[in-house]
């Protein structure tokens, strides 16, 4: 435990970083939910604790913006941006608490592991464009690829409802599978209206 | 009917103080419709009643901003929290019409009672917050409670959910139950977004 | 093919207009889509392309906000306005989607035609209304109209429910034809946040 000599200036960029990779091991962890052989209990335990971190790190940005006199960009979008990267935190932590909660009777669709795969990339690509706000450098292409992803994400998740619909598996369980499947795509939405708020920055910063 | 000598100046903070109230009326009478003995019909009239009134008051405070030339804080705020506490006494109503409306044939889980405390809980909060706007003194125990209300009705909305897939319930009841759940989750996440936009106007006001 | 002299300035107005134009369009779709004899791929297939011409617009309309020195009123209103008249688009294409995509095997209610009516009617008032945004005249009639046909919706909406939940058609089905509702429910939601959004535009310019 070293001397702290002045406290350390944690910048609106540092923060929102840290928020974003807080989703990357949240992705993370919802990937090893959806495997056969995991520890569903355990894994949701270590998910609830990647949420808290995560609040957290919301509640520092929403206190450095009180406490800080002059922003970045406009107090109102740093708050959308802090609230925003915490919605899909929720969205994610929400999926891997239904999983463990519904005991699905039936093995999950293999859909399911696409849709996980979607968001994995999504807060990759988060965490490495929330440092470049600093200079509005390279944005466009974070955007259009979430963007891209979200389509994608959207497809599977309609094929997805079609073939829980088929016929194939018990009402019950489709009901179940249904609320876990809109949960991943929930998270996706997510990401997809955090690239829109830093759009939204870019256009009134750039 | 007395002789009024100029006309009467409803500030904003009465305004929303008013809109509050019907929230604590709405809370009430959901309350009532849960109850085995209650006329459900004649409830759900109540509720309309005090859904237009309240739609009144959030009628008043657009009209008011309108016509005002210096507001206590940005127009865009006030109507945000106008839209937003309108949007909670919507949800109430949507919960107190289905229970009417789908003749559920099984005895409603407890569970339902739990999340109606919580929002007469937040109702009653609001309530009390909304006339200390104008000094913006002791609003972050409000939302803060707030938060922690809406974090422990999202737990027993989640407990609700397993309890209605357990099998105990037929599958078309479970349906039902379902979106009653859900519209008294949405009343409770609607009170977390007025509290939200409270504290939105704190960072910028405060 | 014409020789253009110099590049047409199309203004937010037209743009705004043409992006309303397209919900008419797409809630001509829907209606032809409920037709017992239509050609539902087919439908589904023009539908995917009116998706991809809004998108257009949509994308037409924030690269103008980024290129443009004075707007008309402020850049976040013109942006949620556009992202408003694009989420009707989607909500739409996802209904039409899900008609095609779920194979429902009973004989679709009537309720449904009711709402699409409701939409087509919201897409006709929203795009006569987006041209009076340069003058802010008699925009208040649009967002009164569509707020009551938003209530309309509702309540034919909230019959519809009660009508599947009835016990007359088969549990799955309930499902497939309930996302089905949602969605057209949904679309007429949207409307209603655009009227919102042209309301507060009107509050703050006016």
């Amino acid at each position: 435990m070293g001397l702290r000599l002045r406290p350390v200036d944690t910048s609106f960029y540092d923060l929102f970083t840290q928020s974003a990779q807080h989703l990357v091991g949240g992705a993370e962890l919802l990937a090893e939910m959806l495997s056969d052989s995991s520890d569903k209990a355990g894994v949701a335990e270590r998910m609830r604790a990647a949420e808290h971190a995560a609040d957290e790190t919301t509640h520092e940005i929403v206190k450095k913006v009180n406490s800080t006199f002059v922003t970045p960009f406009d107090r109102e979008d740093i708050y959308a941006l802090g609230s925003g990267l915490d919605d899909v935190m929720d969205m994610m932590d929400e999926a891997v608490d239904l999983i463990l909660l519904y005991e699905v009777q039936v093995t999950l669709p293999a859909e399911l592991s696409e849709q996980v795969e979607v968001l994995q990339r999504c807060a990759e690509l988060t965490a490495a464009a929330m440092p470049r706000l600093q200079s509005m450098q390279s944005l466009d292409d974070y955007w259009i690829e979430i963007n891209r992803l979200e389509n994608a994400g959207d497809r599977n998740h309609r094929r997805t409802l079609a073939k829980l619909f088929s016929g194939e598996y018990p009402t019950l369980e489709v009901l179940k599978l249904k609320d876990i499947v809109e949960s991943l795509e929930g998270a996706i939405d997510a990401f997809e209206r955090v690239a829109n708020t830093v759009e939204q920055i870019a256009v009134k910063e750039g």
